[in-house]
């Protein structure tokens, strides 16, 4: 039997150390490298942070699987046991622009179930926390249960790229919406986002295409708040593969879904 | 003789007065009206702070001219002698609904001539000070002057808006730019955004109308670090006029300007 509450101290102190060594990491030159394409940055701390967790959990938990963003994990073909689903560096492009508006995502998945999600804001040393069916947490804070809200009263997070011409959405789709909205934010970083959305900052969420490591935690903590979470279809997301992302407050998710998302072209 | 050195003391002992105010009001529910149009948003903070700070100028620097958002100040027609340009609530609309990311910002000029301008973050207690010719800083740390950077390694801060149908701008003009660079932001506070390209955190801001008090403060702080401070056309801004505002690092304000901003559609 898994011991959760002990599980939980080890999360929360190793998030806090890792914390603690980006921070530090400020001083000294970043190493900054291209993966995919030339927007898909990663630096050193992204590794190092990676390769600290997969450590400590290996070691902790030999029996747990591990999906990781830089590699350092398992390959995966299912859920089954428990599974960690770690992005060490959600927004590395504000991490290297900014250094600030980025987060650690953790989520610790029981078979499919989403059981612990974690998004630690570093430098303003904001824990997102989330136990299912135990309520969520900014620090000590406890998040409120979201309420629905009207399109027009609503303040939703949505990059400009999926507003003009792009390979991933017929673009006219979203610009309704975002002309009907109060209005729009973008911060680069979806656990951040998703974060937002948990704590009622941002009443919804969309975007084209994310990685499990991107929304594991983030799923984990709307869910709890009673916020809806799905891909653009308004399909459930599976916690192994890429997808699309579409969050938000009760009601809202729907009428987005609805009157936006669904309407033929 | 206006003593700035003793003027600058009583501006930042009135901003952290107010600050802490801002946050004692998050403990009470906020009464909100709404201005010339539904997004327009005012609270009773706004208003309040705006007060705060009109009522310890007139009583501190009789003869100085005070321009303010939410009409405590004057009716001005020209720049002369000191003004004091005042957003109490930079981002109501964060304000209200994030209780985070929203600035105090304050613009001095002694007539037409910026010399010393404060974006203060209250939330995250982080004050962006600028003196004409003395340097610009995030609280004790002194801010670098800025450097060029291409467009394919900007981040610029624009809302999805600007690349929608809307009433202020063709919306295909500024597509090309989203495509072409690194990525997009959007933060919803023009002072803190201004605030941002300073600090070197965003490359380049644009947005399509502001009010001398949005930015005012910035015009000054970006000046000070090296960036240039226009309107979409590349004219100067005045500070008396509701205006377009682009802002970015040199180089790349140039080539924004020439490349997208100046193409005839």
């Amino acid at each position: 039997m898994t011991n959760w509450t002990e599980l939980d101290q080890n999360v929360r102190s190793w998030i806090k150390e890792a914390g603690e060594r980006i921070r530090h990491s400020f001083q000294t030159e970043l190493n900054i490298k291209t993966k995919s394409n030339r927007n898909d940055l990663v630096t050193d701390m992204d590794e190092a942070t990676e390769h600290y967790f997969t450590e400590n959990i290996r070691q902790t938990y030999p029996d747990h699987q591990i999906l990781g963003e830089e590699g350092y994990g398992d390959e995966l073909n299912e859920l089954s046991g428990i599974t960690w689903i770690i992005d060490p560096i959600d927004g590395t492009m504000n991490f290297v622009h900014q250094q600030r508006n980025f987060a650690i995502s953790i989520g610790i998945y029981d078979g499919s179930v989403g059981q612990l999600g974690y998004i630690y804001d570093v430098v303003h040393d904001e824990l997102y926390f989330a136990s299912k069916g135990k309520g969520a947490y900014m620090n000590d804070t406890k998040l409120p249960t979201l309420k629905s809200v009207s399109i027009a009263d609503a303040v939703i997070a949505l990059n400009a790229l999926w507003v003009t011409e792009n390979n991933r959405i017929d673009h006219t789709i979203l610009a309704p919406l975002v002309r009907d909205v109060r209005g729009t934010r973008s911060y680069g970083s979806a656990a951040m986002e998703m974060a937002y959305v948990a704590a009622g900052r941002l009443d919804s969420y969309l975007t084209m295409r994310l990685a499990p490591w991107d929304f594991a935690a983030g799923k984990i903590l709307i869910e709890e708040v009673g916020g809806v979470v799905s891909d653009l279809k308004g399909e459930t997301l599976n916690p192994l593969n890429k997808s699309s992302v579409f969050v938000g407050k009760p009601g809202l998710h729907e009428t987005i879904l609805t009157k936006y998302l669904k309407v033929k072209k």
